[in-house]
């Protein structure tokens, strides 16, 4: 039955519409402002256009972001200083609306949706959090697969789900976002076997360790690569070896949106590898993301260059939840009113110069 | 008078609270997020802690946009392909809610007040103006002194003026736009003046020059600089020689706000520019500034760096108006939020990792 959702689901997928994008470029044009002076800003109006298929395209007022969490089997092999209590201590507090997310979505007035696609630790049954556990976290990408294959389509479809359920309350645009100690770990995994993009060159600190810790989750990365060698145009066979059960539910998360033709703020490195994993199911899924934060993260980087996007939001965030697509959220419904709101030349009787 | 009041607003400007910095730096430490994971976000929030006195800091909810509006003698010598009578059409177009800064002050939740400060040509009275004319429009810095220095201080004076009405009306930060054509180039000559950086390293293309035309603008300002040797010690002297009327007003402007402890949201190259006048007149008024966009404009990097300030905003706008300083609005107000509701690790039963 997931396997269903997702194959309807990446079938629904179109391409955005390139008669909006060319109405949007022309509109941009004839707005007063040197012409591309609004710089990505411009872009991303043009894109919104591309994916609601009019011009203007309206502005996203309604936004969810979804909060995927999940544990890590590598944590076993010392990638993170943290210990994996603090994926349910955080689960809980995101519930409660103390994390940065909440309040970051508050101030963009933006909803946020926590969902358990696969928390190890137990926990009380919590207001604020969706029961969705797939499995209770990944098995240690090191030394054997994260996921079977049947937990990662099983989790993508979580991540469908929760996106259509955004959708029918009214979501206008959808965020990414996660909690889950080790995920920079498998996200990177994610992201050098997609990419093809050497190990060292998308592994980075994740939320802080030292040179010697960053060696250490660099080989084990390389380790688990040589031992599962993902095949990338086998998108679900790549997130079971070596990803994680948030990574493939947000991964669903995007599909659902480009079905549905809604954009998709994307967060950080996590959020970049499972927007590598969507591309690589539905390949028009690419032209509903929109990248939020550039990243400390070198993982991002090179994701993004993959991906064919340049970020909104470079303000050195290193902590995931949402938070940089939270920020972006103001700039992308910005750039939806500058084609709705400016006056043109015409209107302002201004010759161009 | 207009002496007496910059005199005035000079001596009010104090240093920014140490104590509500260290208060601060404390509170973030213990909110539920590795140390420094939100980056420039949570170094924005102690700074406004410092301006407030208070840790946590007030949100800035109420934010006014000071526009400031005049012509360029130096415009006779080519430097932009820009007509002057696009200076009177952008500020009618402004009064009427049609420029970007209109739009994105909107999405900010921001108000606009517009002020001629400088503008050459005639225009209809208008609502939505406020007429403060110090002289219409400057002289051709390149042959002669831009300004008197009477004028100067008027402008200065014109400046401080609309930033004590809006702090009358209740704003809780102030956000810098200006337009006239032509202002890239007195903002590249008094960042010159100021920082003593070459000129060719502070010039940049504007909302669109090509390349001869850029060494024709270089070529421009290092005549005016030879002419005047403006002295930075006296920088209402290089005020008068090589700046502009909007300058001098967002000068003033940004000494009104630190005079009153509230903090100013710069914006492009022209708002760098009068950050430097104002903090070379008052250098306690850096701790008030906010750099809202990094640019295209090479002065912006120059001049951020003599202040010593990073950007929130790196968009690839050139545009000017206040469109940068209204995209970093929101996440001015996020990182006061943050030291203001977010959970700390003892509330959430957290132990740092």
């Amino acid at each position: 039955m997931s396997e269903q959702l997702i194959a309807d689901t990446v079938t629904a997928i179109a391409a955005t519409s390139q008669r909006a994008v060319a109405a949007a470029e022309a509109r941009q044009a004839s707005l007063t402002k040197p012409a591309g002076s609004l710089g990505l800003l411009e872009r991303i109006g043009i894109q919104l256009a591309g994916i609601a298929r009019v011009c203007p395209p309206p502005v996203p007022e309604r936004a969810v972001v979804g909060v995927f969490a999940g544990d890590h089997g590598v944590c076993a092999q010392g990638v993170t200083p943290w210990p994996q209590e603090v994926t349910v201590a955080m689960l809980l507090n995101m519930a409660a609306g103390g994390a940065a997310i909440n309040v970051l979505a508050a101030q963009a007035g933006a909803e946020v949706v926590v969902t358990d696609v696969g928390v190890k630790l137990d926990y009380p049954p919590t207001d604020g959090v969706r029961g969705r556990n797939v499995a209770r976290g990944t098995r240690d990408l090191s030394v054997e697969a994260a996921m079977t294959r049947d937990e990662a389509i099983a989790a993508l479809a979580v991540g469908i789900d929760t996106a259509n359920e955004a959708l029918d309350g009214g979501a206008q645009v959808l965020l990414t976002g996660e909690m889950g100690i080790g995920n920079t770990t498998a996200s990177s995994a994610l992201i050098a076997a997609i990419t093809g993009a050497g190990v060292a060159a998308v592994t980075g600190r994740g939320t802080g360790i030292d040179n010697e810790a960053l060696a250490g989750k660099i080989a084990v990365i390389e380790r688990a690569l040589a031992l599962h060698r993902p095949d990338p145009s086998d998108p679900v066979g790549v997130l079971a070896a070596v990803g994680g059960l948030e990574q493939a539910a947000i991964a669903g998360f995007i599909l659902g949106a480009a079905a549905r033709r809604v954009p998709v703020i994307l967060d950080g490195v996590i959020a970049c590898a499972s927007a590598c994993i969507a591309v690589s199911l539905a390949p028009e899924a690419r032209g509903y993301l929109i990248a939020g934060h550039a990243g400390a993260e070198p993982g991002i980087t090179e994701a993004l260059s993959w991906l064919g996007l340049d970020a909104l939001v470079d303000l050195g965030l290193r902590l995931g939840e949402g938070t940089g697509a939270a920020l972006a959220l103001p700039m992308v419904q910005a750039s939806a009113r500058i084609l709705r709101d400016m006056a043109t030349f015409d209107d302002a009787n201004i010759s161009a110069g």
